[in-house]
C-alpha cells in the first residue's frame, strides 16, 4: 500500500493512502490503446460490457447476480456513438487526475468537473447529469473496477455499533463506543480506507432503518450478543454492502438480516445476499450469498400472536412486486421463499418491524428476534 | 441530573441519564387536571396552541419565528373532539412509560404503541400515522416541552468533524479523529445527551449537502481553519438544529452557512435562522438569529466569473418560491437579501455549491470560502 503525503497550498499536511494504482494503469493502458488505434489510422474504439437485463444471469455456483460477456464497441467514427466515446475518455482523464491528486469526487461532482464548451462550438460535453451517470458505470465495467477505486464516491448513509474496532482514514474507532447514532458508515469502504483491527463480534444483525436500529442500539443489544449492529437506512448504500461484505469475508461473520415483511423488503435481501440487477458487475464484491434473512416472515402474524394493528393491506403493486421477486431466479427453486410470499399474498397485508413493538417496547430486542436467532428453522435462505 | 440504572432482562446493565423528570411531572400535572376537572363534573378539557400559520409571526426582538397566544380547548364531551382527546392522552401516557423506562421511541413507534382496538368496540385508536404525529406535536405545545424531552425521536441525520471533543451517550468522541464519514449527529442532542468537553474551534461552517461535505473533509478544511464542519443532508433535522444551536449558544461559536444558490437554499438557511414556520414553538431551542449566509449568492456568477457550465434554469416553482420568501417579515425589511433575491430572478438561473468545483476541484474549499470568510460584506444577514 503506497503512502503518498500531498501538501495543500495552506500548508496543512495530510496523509493519503490509496491502492489505486491498479485503476490508474487500467485507465492509462485504455487511453494508450486509443492512441495506438489513431495511429494505425483505425477507428478507435472501446469495448463496454452490455449493462442491459438480457446481459445479467444469475450463477449457481457462485449465487451471484453476474453480468455476462455481451459487449459492444464505443467508436469514435460512428455519429451515433461520437459524443457518448468522447464524454468516456473525459470521465476517465477526470478520474486518472483525481487518483493522481489522492481526492475523490460524488458522481455530482464529476459531472460539474466534466462539463464545458467545447472549443469553436456552441456544443456542451454534458447537458446533464443523467448523461454522465452511466458514463462512470460504463467506465467501471469497461476497465472491470468499482467506481470506489476511480475515486468517485456515492452518498453517505448507513451506520453500526458493536464490539469491533476499525481504522477509517487513519483514524481508530471502537465502534462499542461511537455515542448514540454510532460509527457513520462512509461512502467509500475500500481496504485502502478502513481496516479491522480488533474484532469481538460473532456475528452482524443488519437491520432496515435508523429508527429500528436505535430501539435495538439503545437496548444496548450488540453487547447483550456480541454483535455488530448495522442499518443501511433502506436499501443500503454501496458503502454499506462494501463493509458488510468485508467483514463477513475478512472476519468471518454470519450476517442476518432483519427487515420489513413487504416485497421491498424482499428486494433489500435479495440485494444484500445476491447483487442488484442493476448493477450485476458489483456483486463480486458487494454480494453475500450466505447471508439470512430471520424476519419479519408472513407468518410471523400466528407465530407471534399478532393484533391486528400491525396489518397494512397491500395494494396492487405490492401483489404485482411480490409475484415478480418470486419468479427471480434465485427465488424460484426455492420452496421456503416461494411459501414465505405465497403467505403474504394470502395474508393480504404486509407488516413492518416496527409493528412488533406493538405488543411492548421491548418484545423486537427481547423476545422477537432472541428467538428468531435460536431457531435456525424460521431463517429463509 | 439524575442517574438511573435500568436492568435489561438479559441482564447487561447501563445507565440512562435523562433530565425527563419535569417533562414527566408536566404530563403527570396534564392527567390530573383531566381527574380534577372529571371529579367536578365538569366537562374534561385540555388548552392547545394553535398550531396554524395565523398564529404564527416574527418577533423583531429575538428575531425568533414565534408561536402567538391563541389557544383552543380540545375537549371530551365534544362530538368532533372526543377522538382527538382521547388521542392526546393515550400519547402522553406512553410518553410518560418512555420516560419511566429511560427508553426513546420513533414517531412510528408511538403509533404502534398507542394503536389498539377500543375494548367492546370495532373502533381502532388510531387508524394511521397521520393521525398520531399531530397529536405529538400538540402535547409539546401543550405542556410547552419538546418532542425529545418526551423521549420521541426524529431519524437522525447529519454528520460533523473538527477540533471538539464531546460526550455522547457517555462515550467521549474526538470530532477530529472519526473517520472519513465524520461524527454522526444523533436525533437527541439535548444537554443531558451530549455535553461539550473541549473545543479548539473558531467557527462552525454548516454544508447543505454531504457529498459538498465530504470535499471540504478530504481537503482538512476544519483543520486548516480551526473550524467544525458540519452538514445536514439537506434540510437539518431537529437534532442538527438543536446541536448547532447548543454549540453557537455554550461554545459562542458564530454560524456561517453555504448552501446552494436557489429557493431552497434560501429557505433552509431561514430555518436555521429564524425557525420554521410549521413548528414556530420549537424556534426558541433550535433558531440561531446571529447565523450568516456566506453562499452561494446571485452575484457569484460575475464576481467568480462562472462560465455558463453552472447555470441551472429556474422553474416557474423557483420563481414562485423565491418571491414567497422575499416576502418573509424577517427577509423584506432586509435590502440585502431583496437584492439577492432580485438577481437571482433577473439571472434567471439557480447555482449549486457543487458549481465551485467547475473551476477545479480545490477552488471552493481553499479559494472561494476562504474569498468568502474574509469579505465580511459578502454576508447576508
Amino acid at each position: 500500500m503506497a503512502k503518498k503525503t500531498t501538501k495543500t497550498p495552506s500548508g496543512a499536511k495530510r496523509v493519503v493512502k490509496r491502492n489505486s494504482e491498479q485503476t490508474k494503469k487500467q485507465l492509462e493502458n485504455l487511453a494508450l490503446s486509443i492512441v495506438k488505434m489513431a495511429e494505425q489510422a483505425q477507428d478507435p474504439a472501446i469495448a463496454i460490457p452490455t449493462r442491459s437485463l438480457s446481459n445479467v444471469s444469475y450463477n449457481e455456483k457462485t449465487r451471484h447476480v453476474e453480468m455476462g460477456g455481451n459487449k459492444q464497441s464505443r467508436n469514435f467514427f460512428n455519429y451515433g456513438q461520437a459524443k457518448r466515446f468522447m464524454q468516456t475518455m473525459l470521465v476517465g482523464s477526470k478520474c486518472k487526475d483525481l487518483i493522481d491528486i489522492g481526492k475523490t469526487a460524488s458522481i455530482r461532482q464529476i459531472y460539474y468537473m466534466s462539463k464545458h464548451t467545447i472549443k469553436g462550438t456552441k456544443e456542451k460535453t454534458f447537458d446533464d447529469q443523467s448523461e454522465s451517470d452511466p458514463i462512470i458505470e460504463d467506465l467501471e465495467v469497461a476497465i472491470d473496477t468499482l467506481r470506489e477505486e476511480l475515486h468517485v464516491f456515492a452518498s453517505n448513509r448507513g451506520n453500526l455499533a458493536g464490539p469491533i474496532t476499525l481504522v477509517d482514514d487513519g483514524n481508530t474507532l471502537d465502534c462499542s463506543a461511537m455515542g448514540s447514532a454510532g460509527y457513520a458508515v462512509p461512502s467509500i469502504c475500500e481496504p485502502d480506507m478502513i481496516q479491522f483491527k480488533k474484532c469481538k463480534a460473532k456475528f452482524i444483525l443488519h437491520v432496515e432503518k435508523d429508527t429500528i436500529w436505535r430501539r435495538f442500539h439503545e437496548d444496548r443489544f450488540w453487547q447483550t450478543h456480541d454483535c455488530i449492529l448495522s442499518h443501511g437506512g433502506g436499501q443500503p448504500a454501496r458503502g454499506m454492502r462494501r463493509l458488510l461484505r468485508r467483514m463477513h469475508e475478512e472476519l468471518k461473520l454470519p450476517v442476518y438480516v432483519l427487515l420489513d415483511n413487504d416485497p421491498w423488503g424482499y428486494y433489500i435481501y435479495s440485494v444484500i445476499k445476491h447483487g442488484s440487477i442493476n448493477l450485476a458487475y458489483e456483486s463480486r464484491r458487494m454480494a453475500i450469498p450466505d447471508a439470512k434473512y430471520i424476519g419479519v416472515s408472513s407468518f410471523d402474524y400466528d407465530r407471534c400472536g399478532m393484533s391486528d394493528d400491525v396489518k397494512i393491506e397491500l395494494d396492487a403493486n405490492d401483489v404485482k412486486r411480490a409475484k415478480q421477486i418470486a419468479n427471480y431466479t434465485w427465488f424460484a427453486s426455492k420452496r421456503p421463499w416461494q411459501k414465505e410470499i405465497k403467505k403474504m399474498l394470502s395474508n393480504g397485508f404486509k407488516m413492518e418491524v416496527e409493528a412488533m413493538i406493538s405488543k411492548n417496547l421491548s418484545y423486537l430486542t427481547e423476545e422477537y428476534v432472541p428467538m428468531k436467532m435460536k431457531d435456525k428453522k424460521q431463517w429463509l435462505d
